[in-house]
């Protein structure tokens, strides 16, 4: 009896732990279905909804040919480079000329793809409600910062001791600075402008087609050296350096009394840096730096503070102030540019490799023609890779050397390449530059047009 | 034997269960590890990182007296609001003047925090590499079909069958607007521009330093009727309305040829909206409607297409162009201004509010003093709400009564208010502005010192 009982009484063998795995694999159910669906729900925080988005943005396949934005309704699209198009940026356009003309440095876009997580930024929908006050504010005293240490870690600019005005274009910069440099106002005693052939002169186009009255004269050494201007002008020299568009360093000619250094290429990927520039009123601006032509930041470097202060006053006067986006992106771009420098990551070592090599292919290139030839440009020792460098212009500064190709621009558009003719930097029509910056896309067919040109050369001679 | 062997053989019961059992709290472990530990880990994903930075900025105390920004070395710090200083903004500093001079309009910060994931954007690096041709590129489109999308869902303009012209500053717009305006070109026949004070004469002001010998008088009305300008020159009226200072609703007085309507101010959280807007030319900024004074982004809404066409031209000389940035986080603040419309989240709603409660709190305390009047402003009909509403100006126009208070702008700063003087509008020094758009703790401060100030002379006068 009692062992029936007791029979009776045993529990089945493994009932609770039965019950326990129950319990325990629906458990193992639960937490699986969460991790799996939560993939498919938006992350918790407020920017991971964003990050989402533009990580959906990001990952549109264009082809390699282009880059996805967020387009209407939130669906994106691609942005085709030159000469491709369809809806994945996969179709190559014939007959599309070469773009060798923008000054887009698109070279640089692989970097910061390369380079997305720590380069990304977040926009607070609340953030850069109050007018930026240049130097006053939070984010502005940010960036002065960080483009000092930018010119430090670079070495190619000295900037202790000095003041910096930011702007979003050069011409604002030009605008405040002839304004601080002429006497008491710009009115009374004109300025006078001049820069040496060939250069860029669009940003004293700019400046000419804003102050037409109020600065008498804007020109090239040339004009100037014929007298063209009256002895109580104020002579201001406009000095690149590197070139545009031949990439030379070049010095100041005129040894006025003020001169104005535009640096916007001195930085290691495009040249080399012989020593820090240490002159009075330098510029710079970001897009030459990272690329971001996008992006629209000039600064100025000045050492007189009376100039600086004439100047920094025109400019809030006229409230030509840098967005606070602007400020908070560039900040950010140049933070990884510093943190990376040295690094693998070195982007001014990427941008260097990247153009070097274009720079010797189209170089090889032109040495096998009689037709055309581009500017000499030797290794040099760079302070900032502590070592000799072969040459990387941003631009082939192009000669049709026989005499019947008076209009080299022409030549070159005959053939499918669009270039900037020579006339366009106050130079010879038989000169015409290549822009060398612009995406890999547009370098290939750069290079696949000129190898036809150079060929059909060699095919006419034989 | 074989019992035997059998029961030697026969399974300890529930062994294999309690294998399983082990199995499986091992995985609960593991899954519950897995997602506690993930959520202090970076999400995956190269823009969750960013929004990870984002996030933990925001999450700084400032104490609702400031806010935070990723400051040197990634450390954030708060950036206080006027009168709160200290690491978290928490103290209040004795005697600090009231802010009521500034324009920034941080009344609407508080709806941004709110919105959070909607309106927060991911810049990513790569982002803004190519030089913004208005209209011509991808995002210009974008920002385009956006600005007619609120217009029309704002119902406070027409712009079917017009163009649209971007600007950073209203100056650019101003420049090419008179330009294109002026027959040929500018100083061939000078133009004037004139306004009706009391007007705010800062976007004219910019425009004067800028052109001042292109363009040959600039200044109000009553300057133009004395006769000042050359029969020959041709006048350009400029309107402003709803009017700052005074938030009057203003129509062309002078029947002029050419009209530029300045209607920053023409959207429902500040006045009403008696009809969409349909002139030849209207000015309108980002920063009215979504508080962001920091971004700079005007635009021009323009009937006639010759007219469209020289001012662009004008602007793509000069290369005024907005940055990439700017134009991407407008498009995005845009969209959710249009998305939360007559919804409970609706903008123009929530500032109304607002300043119709910041308007009806200093009317009260003003009607109770017979040294001080501010402008009178009636209950109207708006369009966009369908109903009668209050007013809710951006400003009050403040009037010292008391001949012996001359210059107002002087009594409030005696105690302890900054404001605008009624001279900086072209106006008596008997007027005074007094912003009502900045933060609840500048108005708070604002109503503490004009209850004072009203108030002692409750005690003067009994």
């Amino acid at each position: 009896m009692d062992e029936a009982r007791r029979g009776g009484r045993r529990p089945r063998p493994g009932l609770k732990l039965l019950l326990f795995l129950h319990a325990s694999l629906f458990l193992n159910v639960f937490f699986f279905c969460y991790l799996v669906l939560s993939r498919h729900q938006p992350p918790p925080g407020w920017a991971r909804s964003a990050a989402r988005d533009a990580e959906a943005v990001a990952a549109i396949d264009c082809s390699g040919h282009g880059r996805a934005f967020p387009a209407g309704g939130g669906l994106p699209a691609c942005e085709c480079n030159a000469c491709y198009s369809g809806d994945d940026c996969s179709r190559l356009l014939l007959d599309c000329p070469a773009d060798a003309g923008s000054e887009d440095p698109l070279f640089l876009e692989p970097y910061w793809q390369q380079h997305a997580s720590t380069s990304s930024i977040v926009l607070p929908g609340w953030q850069c409600m109050s007018s930026p006050t240049m130097g006053g504010d939070f984010i502005s005293a940010e960036l002065d910062r960080h483009v000092r240490l930018l010119h430090r870690a670079a070495e190619n600019a000295i900037t202790d001791g000095k003041f910096i005005l930011f702007g979003s274009e050069v011409a604002e910069l030009l605008h405040a600075l002839v304004h601080a440099l002429s006497a008491d106002n710009a009115s009374s005693s004109p300025a006078c402008l001049v820069a040496s052939a060939p250069h860029n002169p669009v940003s004293i186009l700019q400046f000419n087609s804003f102050g037409r009255r109020q600065h008498e004269c804007i020109g090239i050494r040339s004009n100037y050296v014929k007298g063209s201007v009256s002895p109580a002008t104020k002579i201001i020299e406009y000095v690149t350096s590197p070139n545009d568009p031949d990439g030379l360093l070049q010095q100041s000619v005129l040894g006025g009394s003020a001169v104005i250094h535009d640096h916007a290429y001195y930085w290691p990927h495009y040249s080399s840096i012989p020593a820090p520039a240490d002159e009075d009123i330098m510029l710079f601006t970001i897009s030459k730096i990272s690329g971001h032509a996008g992006i629209r930041l000039w600064w100025a470097v000045i050492k007189d503070q009376k100039t600086y202060q004439k100047a920094a006053e025109y400019m809030s006067l006229n409230t030509m102030v840098v967005s606070c986006d602007v400020q908070l992106r560039v900040v950010k771009l140049i933070r990884v540019v510093i943190a990376e420098m040295g690094k693998g990551g070195d982007i001014f070592e990427f941008g260097y490799r990247t153009l070097k090599t274009r720079w010797s292919k189209l170089h090889k290139l032109i040495s096998s023609s009689n037709r055309f030839s581009i500017q000499p440009l030797l290794p040099r020792h760079c302070n900032y890779f502590k070592k000799i460098r072969d040459p990387s212009p941003a631009y082939a500064w192009l000669k049709c050397d026989v005499e019947e190709d008076k209009d080299c621009y022409a030549v070159l558009k005959k053939s499918g390449i669009t270039s900037r003719s020579g006339e366009l930097f106050e130079a010879n029509s038989h000169y015409t530059r290549l822009s060398l910056v612009k995406t890999e896309d547009d370098f290939d067919l750069l290079t696949m047009r000129m190898e036809a040109l150079v060929s059909k050369e060699s095919i006419a001679s034989s």
